[in-house]
């Protein structure tokens, strides 16, 4: 158990970013939100999975919707807390803890918001690992969780609560509920007892990211390289360094969908990367072939800052480093790829192991 | 206090087919799941609005899409009481009657299916006097009631249950899940109190729609002119005898919009009329002229048969006569008109008086 004071969130919001793959939404808007919240109510308590009761109740606090919109639209820092009572008052029972869904740049301190107005405890984890664009992909999911019962709320005090037949079904109807409110929306959802921790979540990820954004900022203050500090404590493999020749985008169906293509500098002068994504980078192309995809992480860098890029970020002439992460191995198991492979975004490839160190 | 037997039906869906202008979904598929529910679970008790204690929690029951869905996709006959029951839960009081939104078609069976399964008693009124295509178009708006909360429920066993800041976000986010569950759902919502419903309803328009039904009927049985009795109970204006010539029609945003052009006949041999539809019929244009608009009820019905026609029915060579019959007088305050007037809907004119007889 440890307190989180305002400015240990800029560590953990550029890690978060880093594990974030590009999407969770833009780390600096949902810093600044949290920062705010804790400043006004006090710091916030972390709690390890170990330290949480078997019968406390569980629930994941997250926004939804399209990172592009979120830059623009600011949340009004209140719908996490209308979305978590919505979700209260349909089950008649109050949260013990808040988890994040995610370990995205928003989604990662969106729980914190929801904590510090409530004074709730946040559970050091989160249900991905990394994080991903739609609501059913959870590795909860995998051992019987549902998502539903699902309370999502919008900025002018529009509230639903969701009961759904599956979590696909859930995801679809919270996600035309996003679009219609504005494509920026907060959701209490994937309500879990604190013995499903354990196979639920994976574990210690704020304590991670902290760490993660520390070694970058530490590296880049005394002139190392800090990509090489995130590669090595994530265990990443570097797919290319270079810079952004090339971004497409669209938003549709409530997400932000893209490509770009990279242009390798350096020891990659000639090399080309294609990064196809979802809110998420979900599939790497280096010189035409693929070498990484989802579930695995995808991370974008600052070559010369180590800071993440999220998708809605990438832009022309952009100097990044690609890392590619492994992602936490119950993703690679059937169930974990059906839910969250290359295919079910409807690439024409399998999973694809990193390329060697 | 009477009991409604399923034979009853074939008048009250008759009726309440042309008391919904064109909408309120089929009246014959509506009929079919309300009898066989009456058979399977004995007669359903029909109220005067005076029996109603002022206590009551009387609960609008009604399905919401697009009518050329409904055609295709034969509701389940179960999403009326999950509808219901999700709103008990979220309000956590029982309903103690149930009563139509609309007296359109199927709108006004659907209550019934609900009443034969819960036993609840089915008061004799609607919130609109006729049909309307959205879920804010009802006269309890205009004295305060919210549509809100809201429960949505589809044949798949999702529901939802909306909190919103006004009555037209309960339609705009009811209208999103509804498209995304299929465009044909059941909604349970618009509770009001006993001592309500002489404001928030126009009464006994289920007797009427069962009387009108029966006129129909009996005039068709002597080989006397349907239409004309139908015009004579409902105090209507003949707009035009003719046949239907052409007919445009796209199913977009979750409704059946579309226009009809219709052909005099008879006395009426060179005129034209032009019909506006979004599930019901809005606009007449007669030789170029708008005569008929909503909130009045603009209704379509068989010259033959006296069957109303609603707007999914119409095809080319209906032999139709269109009436044109006042609405309740609330719908033509300037909250009503604001609601339901023919501006709302887009078209550049405001609201026309009825021809003279």
């Amino acid at each position: 158990m440890r307190e989180i004071k305002p400015e240990q969130l800029d560590d953990l919001a550029r890690g978060a970013g880093i594990l974030g793959t590009g999407g969770g939404g833009d780390p600096y808007v949902g810093k600044l939100l949290a920062q705010q919240a804790i400043r006004a109510h006090g710091p916030v308590t972390v709690v390890d999975i170990d330290e949480v009761p078997a019968d406390a109740m569980v629930v994941a606090i997250s926004g939804m919707g399209a990172p592009t919109v979120s830059l623009e639209k600011i949340p009004a820092g209140t719908e996490e807390v209308t979305a978590l009572r919505a979700l209260e008052r349909a089950l008649g029972r109050r949260a013990t803890h808040l988890v994040p869904i995610e370990v995205g740049g928003l989604n990662s301190m969106v729980p914190f918001i929801a904590a510090a107005q409530t004074g709730l405890p946040v559970v050091d984890g989160d249900a991905m690992g990394r994080a991903f664009p739609e609501a059913q992909m959870v590795l909860p999911g995998l051992i019987g969780v549902t998502v539903a019962p699902m309370a999502v709320a919008d900025d002018k005090g529009n509230t639903l609560v969701l009961d759904t037949v599956s979590n696909l079904w859930a995801e679809r109807l919270a996600r035309s509920a996003c679009v219609e409110m504005g494509c920026s929306v907060s959701c209490a959802d994937t309500v879990m007892r604190g013995d499903q921790l354990r196979d639920g979540l994976v574990p210690a990820t704020l304590t991670l990211a902290e760490e993660l954004g520390r070694a970058v900022r530490e590296a880049r203050a005394v002139h190392a390289d800090p990509v090489a500090a995130a590669a090595g404590m994530l265990g990443g493999v570097r797919l290319l360094t270079g810079k952004v020749v090339d971004v497409e985008r669209r938003t549709s169906g409530g997400f932000a969908r893209g490509e770009a293509r990279l242009a390798g500098t350096a020891g990659d002068t000639g090399r080309t990367l294609e990064l196809s994504f979802q809110n998420e980078h979900l599939l790497a192309r280096r010189d035409g072939t693929v070498i990484a995809t989802t579930p695995d992480l995808i991370c974008v860098l600052d070559t010369d800052t180590g800071d993440p890029v999220t998708t809605e970020g990438l832009r022309y002439g952009l100097r990044v480093t690609v890392l590619g992460v492994p992602c936490d191995p119950r993703w690679l198991t059937p169930g974990g790829l059906d839910l969250a492979g290359p295919r079910y975004f409807g690439y024409d490839t399998d999973h694809v192991p990193l390329p060697p160190h």
